[in-house]
């Protein structure tokens, strides 16, 4: 595996892929990797003869009163797992190298921002528009991956080069879960044992919500009061959106019908929760 | 010459030419050729194996009181020129076919842009940064000309490309003029015959500030003074503005040093005319 962390030595890696005529599978992380990246790595390892992982915690996509600078890093064991996944070049920029001033570049993001998790973070769909801009013209992936946990980063990122007309397959990857059903996340280890308990009822819930449809419900206010009774009623969580949205244009809909998305937000004691599934209604 | 109007019928053919290898100079317009643009695609024909040419007057860089519907557009001739100059691939798509919608993903420009012609013109360089994304990535080109006559456009693309990372060779074409001077522009058929004799002071004004700065002056005010009292003396136009900046930064500068471009734009009364130089200063 080669790391590089200046642009120059990604440039000089990447012409030579693509004077090869390599295929390239680009999965681009803030690092501390979890399974979620590994099974992405996995996917892109799959499907690519070369396999680029970024590490780069973004600045630009935390707001002012967000976690950047506690934002959890471990280069060294992110690079052993890198390589045990299969990844042959590793880019792990420093800021400076990103942003040697203030950008005056920036990309703003006008549609599928102000739903879900966006509403509160201002802003932070631009930050996530601009450097994958940056990174996608600096690694020129065939494909991009991106694990649906994140099902609005998802969307974003399908406007973005549907838009831009990047020449990019975008390969979204489903969630992983635990035995349990609970969607992971770096965020599950700070749950107390009460919570931990409590918090596979997220994903119970959009499962019920999901069979109700397949019975035949298409009236998104009685699913989301099912959703609410569900998590009110097994959970001590406190909710914070229960939303149900088209998909990938994360519009409101009146009646249940086409590719839509139930996208839930909970908070437990010290950690906030979020959970989604995906489903075609004819 | 291929003349595509849509972008599957565009990439099809830009595909084929990165097949073979072949390097792409790409020179981007709004139609109703001019000489100015004659040379672009002069230069570009020298540069590459293949040569497109793109015709779009982009309604997202035109304000709300501009002239995108009066905008001159005589697509015959265009295609004939284009010809002529040996252009391999014409791409003039529809409105429609470049925002099926409202765009949802734009490109903000937060420097170089609140100074010469930017300052009046509020979103202007977002709309070209948001359409020159748009088609770099469509296009692919190895090479983009734009001519030095808009320096300010230069700057803005030169920073796009720069902060974006395009792999893409800006190439800025020097100013074609007339015998006496004057910068060729479309708009020049609207001066009466008084204005168009006085109209070729603005380039001579240019010249006598840097044959003064040649001599040693380095002093920006005493530049602008001189550049004024030129023109006042030797025209009846209304000087909008005479900048003085460094380049391509297009910051105020205190002392003549490095690179820097001396910018007027002067009202005569049917047109506005612009012309700059830009100096290297040691």
């Amino acid at each position: 595996m080669n790391v590089v962390t200046t642009k120059l030595e990604l440039i000089t890696k990447i012409n030579r892929y693509k004077e090869r005529n390599q295929t390239i599978g680009f999965v681009p992380t803030m690092g501390y990797l979890h399974e979620g990246h590994m099974k992405l790595l996995e996917e892109a390892r799959k499907d690519n003869d070369i396999v680029v992982l970024s590490i780069f915690v973004n600045p630009l996509q935390f707001g002012v009163n967000e976690d950047y600078d506690s934002y959890p890093r471990n280069q060294q064991r992110d690079e052993e797992l890198a390589k045990l996944s299969g990844v042959d070049l590793l880019f792990s920029p420093s800021v400076p190298e990103i942003y040697p001033t203030e950008p005056s570049y920036t990309v703003k993001v006008q549609s599928r921002v102000n739903v879900l998790c966006g509403r509160s973070r201002k802003g932070h769909f631009d930050g996530v528009a601009t450097i994958l801009t940056k990174l996608f013209n600096l690694i020129k992936p065939d494909r991009a991956y991106f694990g649906m946990k994140d099902a609005q980063q998802v969307a974003v990122i399908d406007g973005l080069i549907t838009e831009f007309y990047f020449p990019i397959e975008l390969v979204s990857v489903p969630t992983i879960r635990e035995a349990d059903g609970l969607a992971k996340s770096s965020r599950n280890v700070k749950l107390n044992e009460k919570d931990r308990n409590e918090a596979p009822v997220i994903y119970k819930s959009l499962s019920n919500a999901k069979n109700e449809i397949a019975k035949g419900e298409r009236d998104k206010e009685k699913l989301k009061a099912l959703i609410t009774t569900t998590i009110s009623q097994e959970t001590d969580g406190e909710i914070d959106y229960i939303e149900i949205l088209s998909y990938p244009n994360l519009e409101e809909i009146e009646v249940i019908r086409g590719k839509v998305i139930i996208a839930i937000a909970v908070k437990f004691t010290n950690a906030r929760l979020i959970d989604n599934i995906t489903i075609e209604v004819k």
